[in-house]
């Protein structure tokens, strides 16, 4: 199942640089191994904004769960995710 | 999976008392089925309104859909979903 | 450039079986092409509405507002655009 | 009577690991007990947020308020209350 | 336990002066009925609006339904129920 | 006339609880003078929150907003007033 | 007391034109009536919307809806009031 | 002064062809009259939308309003109207 | 032009109490200029709130910006302008 | 393609006076560049906020993300990002 996943992330702007740089390191790390094992399909940055929208498959919300909250940026992230069901026009796909 | 869904049902004022009535039978027959089913577990009606808040048992968000456009008042629904995730608390529920 | 669309099919309840279904085959084909031509890229229902969420791929807004005012349920559309920035992470997709 | 219950936390993120691995803790077992004595139904987590939907039994708002304040996590709570009315389809229940 | 109750009346424009009278004058004597049995202790206008804010007394939201369900007007409200928990201040009142 | 208000108090987490405590005492203490004088005439807690809903009877909104800036918690309060109009159900009340 | 005004007219697009000048006519009408007698102060239009911002003067809120729903297209408009205290820098004024 | 200003329309969907395609050109008539007049600087489409953002010229907002609700299609507008100061960046554009 | 502002004040609660004192003195000293340059004609307080309304008399939004900005309370401001034209009522005024 | 850029800027009330400055001059530089490069077309002040709207001509939301978080002040920024769309009334402008 497919699952729209926002996420607006607020780090403090005063954090130091490397304490920032090397969470942003391992947030990447883990999204990558998302993204290999085909958990996160899709993300695109929102324009402007620390913030992205995203495309998990995830077999249901207690997976899905547990995908964004191994995010190391997950303590200062506020995410919202909506549902998706499948669309007759994708039918074959 | 668990989700959780809101329906507001929004049929015209004015609809003939016996097409509203029939409606209203067939809306609770498939209802019970879904029940029934273990589709439908919880139904509360929302105080003071023609709404109703419930809890569906559904694989995935695209079955939930076909669950919820099978009931009979659906062309005048409103209807919001929201995913549930199990909670560590109920773990050996 | 990709854009997230949104839309919400608000045809009224007591259009005639026929028209409407004439309606939505006549959207389905022209979606179809959409997806033919690499313009309409993912679709997904969004559960117990008659909505969808959409990834369209387009040159500009511009086009991408010819896209979607080519659909036959147009006229009974509310539909939101939000564009899309490439993400680092997808670097090299 | 039940009530539908949305709590989002914000435990602070720059919170001792110590401080707040207590906290949860006690709070696991005020819920559970809240659980034991039939007050505390449900417990949903939102997918992706530091929050959860519950479903109380509690005799009136006054005693919910009693229940949830009880929680060792409430300072740092928001939370907000729906009450629900018995439907119809559940008769016999 | 008591309940804060917010109406909005949409009774269409167009009904005819009579039908309107009849069933504002119902409205009144039942509304009446449910001030003399205990269950709404106070009502206010919204100054305006057709619109009325409220005070009832119910055992639980079960009942309080079914009276704001009984009132002739109810198939043309718009109604938000917010519960209400006893404060320490009035504790002796 | 009458308003309807509504407090939320957001008393920083970490105040400590002797200051806390004498803040809340006061509070107490000048909310009873305010029920005293017949000004205060009702007031609920919002089940769950750190929120109350209040009624208050005041000459007009410049003597309500003397009364409510008297409350030693006025600093941390976000305040919302909703004048009230009399409704003629409540006539000879 | 002043109160701040806010009125959204919603007249048909499709009112014949006589009976919507005769309407607006009367509407005049009794608004210079409540300008004369001191109770509407100010009027002002939302620029681009068939709506208005008023202020009244009125001795509580139950006159201010007397006031309102007089106007003639007081059935057609959507109302907000927000009543206003008086400012220590007008004090004297 | 500059004014930006965001325009929904209504036209209704079963209005008849020959009499929108009128309204049109006489609403585009009128728009490239208030071009000229340099009243109307920009105007964008809203992608997918039956609306626009468009960027006024206008002495003040009595006049703006005089220009916006000359549109033939102002009856079926929906309008919104921010004021906008001039940016320190423009200094000697 | 006239335009209708508000200021929602947000102070500090822990500013030691003679900074506070100095800045208030301050803005009101600024306001009567403002009020005596005929560019702030009313002023009123949102009852129960660190907040008022209030309406000016500004050549466009750029002057308006000058002064509010003006005030010495301006970096702890939340303002919001909304723009007022004349209502044919007042003609003649 | 053009967007319409709305950003609040949230820099703290205490950053000291000489940081503060820096930062707007370095702002003021990089707006300029983009200006010179015709990527920042037009440029308003939100009256009475911290606040701006803008117009940028980019090739796509992504180039957009690169000049706006090119900004020094965008650690400090809200933004929303709204895409445009060409109007039919501007062809051949």
């Amino acid at each position: 199942m497919e699952f729209l996943v926002r996420i607006q992330v607020g780090l403090p702007v005063d954090m130091p640089a490397s304490e920032r740089q090397s969470l942003l390191d391992a947030e990447a790390a883990q999204a990558r191994e998302l993204m290999a094992d085909g958990n996160l399909l899709r993300i695109w940055r929102v324009p402007g904004r620390q913030a992205n929208v995203s495309l998990y498959e995830a077999p249901d919300a207690t997976e899905l769960h547990r995908m964004i909250s191994s995010l190391p940026l997950w303590p200062w992230m506020d995410v919202r995710v909506e549902p998706l069901a499948a669309h007759p026009l994708e039918a074959g796909r």
